[in-house]
């Protein structure tokens, strides 16, 4: 059965484990807010489900609950931070912020993040650019997921990528993507429920191309856009990890794997001022014109109609603040068991 | 028949032909020198080939031989060109030398370029960078070649993204890359051919999809990557198009069409300090490390060898630069046609 949930009060209770198992209240804060936003947009995936995670992680001593942050800028717009280990929403937070900031003075500005973790979903770092009126540009490595191009190895992360470009009375522009072809867990899901997966979505173990999804979990993922989306994943790894300083390849660790140590993971955050090519309005009334050039374009066969990228979170948020957010039952329960752990009071479904 | 020449005759070759239509000596050094490169890379269809056109819209004033380039930073590390429909590659090459220098000095820098035109192998800018320490990155827009993911007209251009990160002994990684799924030569060949093409490269004009190259030749070309490379195709033609001030979508002349008008070509040059995240000796040898990893991982199957991206061109240029640039008969007529036209002796083959 689902429950639907207040997200103040889910975003409150999830803030208090979180307070709880030693975070202090402004990391709590913005992790908890970066898994909500995410359930309102209807990305379950990367909600409330990973507080387990998170929490384990934590009393393990694998994420620092008390990181020492620092951030250096050796030049003027280009900064680098040594997360120390922190939960990586709040290292996220932190870094994009610093970049907007200095965006608004030099016009663009970078700040690359080393020994982070998982940070949750990408948009949520780019849309703070957007609010300030600037593009916000994000991407992370992450566990090893995918080969090179003409490797049967995990060796590169899903690598997500997001892009916010301010946009006008339409709304902006909002690009979320790993740069995987799917995630792992559509895989994990066809195998239980042994459905065969579509070709080009994985290899086996011996690294021939499978539509069995139980061999595609003893293999590996594969990239989206075969060679050419390999090399964007592999620019992702280079950018986030290899230069930062952070791991790279199978130097980052699964956060689901308790052995593999900390997590190693990088990301780059990077906020660019539109101003400095041409006037915000004149920018936003073509944003408007070009969203509406596209909505009204003749469509391919099988399509009802042309869908921007981020448009159906933003339908889901409005509709998930006014209705609440939608959890399943072992997702309560998970919920329920980690109350009892943290001695916090779950709230009621509404 | 094929034939070689030596590739720094022919360089002066195509300089004086560009000489002779109006284009100064500076513009014509870098012009050809972009063309050759991509010559010497093996990369023919952005090479010498490309000559014809370029003179053919100077001749009939569709590129300005005798632009006023401005450019100007309102904000200290971002900048904006009006290339004043110069030859795209002179325009280019200026934005990068800007955003070179000034990365030095902010560690990131940003030049977005509007009314412009084709400038060639995106990878010649990024390469720019990379001889100075820097990461290069280089977007472009084009005219309409693939449709918004579930739209069946063209809108936007092949959008290459070229991205170069400096490397140690082995040195550097040089992604270049249409965002469409291959370049509409390919289908072309295979229409004149009467082959089939395979699926999911194209639309026919219904929207559906085809693997019959003359119907898809009346439709048009697909993104790569599905729905996730057509919104990365997208977001190059929002901030190189969009955002500088050039055009975008139907606005963007294709080169070969003399009633389109002038290009209205956008592009975005971004040059990144990678020592602002951490020594570039280190970075260096883990590039070299990250080389070797890659290069020793069990290949999949139908793989000899895992290839990085730029390792073909740079063992092209090594070869072509020794044993001349192969032109075939076709180019070497058109050749020689220009050189009657524009008064230029053609060099002999070696």
């Amino acid at each position: 059965m689902d429950r639907r949930f207040n997200h103040m009060e889910l975003k409150k209770y999830i803030k208090e484990l979180l307070i709880s198992s030693g975070i202090e209240e402004s990391g709590a804060e913005i992790v908890s807010d970066v898994l909500i936003r995410a359930e309102l947009q209807g990305v379950s995936s990367h909600g409330a489900t990973r507080i387990g995670v998170y929490l384990d992680r934590i009393k393990k001593g694998l994420i620092n609950k008390n990181p020492k942050i620092k951030i250096e800028f050796k030049f003027p717009a280009l900064g680098i931070m040594d997360a120390d280990n922190a939960i990586g929403h709040f290292a996220a937070y932190n870094a994009m912020k610093e970049a907007v900031e200095k965006a608004k003075v030099y016009g663009i500005s970078m700040v690359g993040v080393k020994n982070s973790n998982h940070f949750g979903a990408a948009s949520y770092f780019a849309e703070m650019a957007v609010r300030e009126n600037l593009v916000g540009f994000v991407i992370s490595n992450g566990p090893p997921a995918t080969p090179p191009w003409g490797g049967k190895e995990m060796y590169f992360g899903t690598n997500p990528l997001a892009v916010a470009i301010p946009g006008g009375e339409r709304g902006p522009i909002v690009v979320d993507m790993a740069t995987s072809i799917v995630a792992r867990g559509k895989i994990i899901k066809a195998a239980k429920e042994g459905k065969p997966i579509p070709s080009g979505w994985a290899l086996d173990a011996d690294g021939n191309s499978t539509t069995d999804a139980k061999e595609a979990l003893k293999g590996c993922l594969l990239p989206m856009g075969e060679h050419k989306g390999s090399a964007i994943t592999m620019l992702i790894e280079l950018m986030a990890g290899l230069l930062t300083g952070a791991g790279y390849g199978k130097q980052v660790a699964w956060q689901y794997d308790e052995t593999a140590g900390k997590g190693n993971v990088g990301h780059i955050f990077c906020a660019i001022n539109p101003e400095g090519f041409m006037n915000l309005e004149e920018t936003r009334n073509r944003m408007d014109s070009f969203y509406d050039e596209i909505k009204e374009m003749p469509r391919a066969a099988g399509y009802e109609s042309i869908r921007l990228p981020g448009e159906s979170k933003r339908n889901n948020l409005a509709n998930n603040t006014e209705n609440g957010i939608k959890i399943n039952d072992t997702l309560h329960n998970t919920l329920l068991e980690l109350g009892n752990e943290y001695n916090v009071e779950m709230p009621d479904a509404i």
